[in-house]
């Protein structure tokens, strides 16, 4: 019997992906087109049309495709396979994105969260093999994350688990956070969070000649745009007190959230991912904070790494979890 | 054939309890005897003789037992069965629980924390029958945890899973934890640190009058016992301000440390157990503070319960983690 092969689709705001992949990890073939942000029934019809150039890409003969496994964002349902609610996709309000799917593809089909999706990649195929207990951080605009326990994907009662972001780390003097709440992790380390301290830190230290101070004059004058996350890790690299300051308390407020974690899960790795997550000098502030928070025992076998699927893991990890439903 | 039967035991720093549990988590005999603190090797013939008596005890066939199940309080290794350390069992360190049992008693035997035991006999047989996805916090002198995700204990990769009274929830003005770390959930809401709190809150504020402080100044006569965390309860519930402002503080802790874990898991049941779960007035301010730190999604379906196995949580969820080694 030839190989088992599964479509690993990752829905994003901007694009949606379509891998074909076998049982192994190897992406035989695979499209990427930009998200219709008309309708649902417009990103439905253009997922069906990058899974279908994905199997014509591979060469493969498309009934050897058995299942259909799709990574979304938002709020969803994954044991009925409705996608409740997308800040990202317009109008995606209740779609029974998993049985629409399967009757065009007639395949069986199984929704997952984004990030959930990505965590079982990186378990499966990427830096995680050999760590079926592991983490994943997404570090972007917003926070966020995956869990694998025992090399199974936790998607709780609700199929919400994983707001990683949200936890909350500040009682007495918390910043105001996008989600209506005080104190959450992502206030901190969210890169939207992390433009406006970097303003603040700027502002409030006058005395102290930053090297952002001069950009971040421009920046106002051009209206949007300005100073980066990434010019913070530079500047900080180069000698600059202020940013390096920031930069700590970056690690810092990270390093406490991942201490949270460790202690709840007890995971062998935790991985990073997303923009925020590829500054060199983050992840090294972070190992050395972590023993300030974290218990000997959850770090002294512990694997802090970053995603090395980067925007693979998506689509490696819906084509696994559909895998484990074509399965025998 | 006659039903699986299997010995479940809860290890405790002052009793070994043995029950004898069918696979529908009737008790068909049990045995409780003191914790013999004098090595190791007494205390695992102690649990030999708990065990041997509770199937007598029961009056079946010694034959019919399958599998022993162990609930251990302590740092310990699921995978291997070791107890690495537990501060209530003096010199347990490093003891091949698992294989020693195995050996004496002939009979397979899994050994596991004691909270995930707990966790694990709520969701199969108590409260949270009908809930796979169930976090147990337990409120006592310290502060602990079992989790239970889709049916299965969550022990991660060294076992540790489930250390909740460690999850830093405060970074600014952090109080000091038994940990050696700072700003520890368990360091708001544990016994011991209560009992702190309860004593500064009435040096604190001598303007008002609180209804400990003349049992205060006993107490402190008397040297040790004095003030209990019941009586700060009782007194908030008879209207008094200081203790009321007290038992506020203790659940907002407590509803941060929930929200927090909720994001994580998105359980579909909280189960609060242990000495100061006990207290109504707590559970309902929790219940009230939750949505300021929760977001809508993970409480609109969330139910939030006390233990209602108690005492027999430990020994009908170890018995059913032996069912599942024992089961073909």
């Amino acid at each position: 019997m030839s190989e088992r092969v599964t479509v690993g689709i990752d829905l994003g705001g901007t694009a949606i992906k379509a891998g074909v992949v076998t049982s192994e990890g190897e992406v035989l073939g695979r499209q990427a087109i930009p998200t219709p942000l008309s309708s649902p029934k417009a990103g439905i019809s253009a997922i069906i049309y990058a899974a279908q150039e994905a199997v014509r890409a591979s060469g493969i003969n498309p009934q050897r495709v058995q299942a259909v496994g799709v990574g979304t964002p938002g709020v969803l349902d994954p044991k009925k396979g409705v996608v409740r609610e997308a800040a990202n996709l317009t109008g995606w309000q209740n779609v029974p994105l998993r049985d629409q799917l399967a009757h065009s593809l007639e395949l069986p089909v199984r929704v997952m969260n984004d990030a959930n999706a990505a965590a079982l990649g990186e378990v499966l195929y990427g830096v995680g093999r050999g760590y079926p207990d592991l983490i994943l951080l997404t570090l972007g605009t917003g926070v966020g994350g995956g869990l694998v326990m025992d090399g199974r994907v936790i998607e709780g009662s609700g199929g919400l688990a994983g707001e990683l972001g949200h936890m909350r780390i500040e009682m007495s003097r918390p910043r105001p956070c996008g989600c209506g709440k005080y104190g959450c992790l992502e206030a901190y380390v969210g890169a939207k969070h992390l433009i406006r301290r970097i303003h603040e830190a700027l502002a409030d230290d006058i005395q102290e000649i930053s090297l952002l101070h001069e950009k971040a004059k421009t920046g106002q004058k051009n209206g949007a745009g300005g100073i980066a996350v990434e010019d913070m890790f530079q500047a900080a690299d180069e000698g600059d007190g202020i940013m390096a300051r920031l930069v700590d308390e970056t690690a810092m407020a990270l390093a406490v959230g991942i201490a949270n974690l460790l202690h709840a899960f007890n995971p062998g790795m935790v991985v990073l991912a997303g923009g925020v997550a590829q500054a060199q000098t983050l992840r090294e502030k972070i190992r050395e904070f972590l023993p300030e928070f974290a218990l000997p025992a959850f770090i002294e076998n512990l694997r802090l790494e970053t995603s090395t699927l980067g925007q693979d893991a998506g689509i490696l990890g819906a084509a696994a979890a559909a895998q484990s439903i074509s399965g025998s």
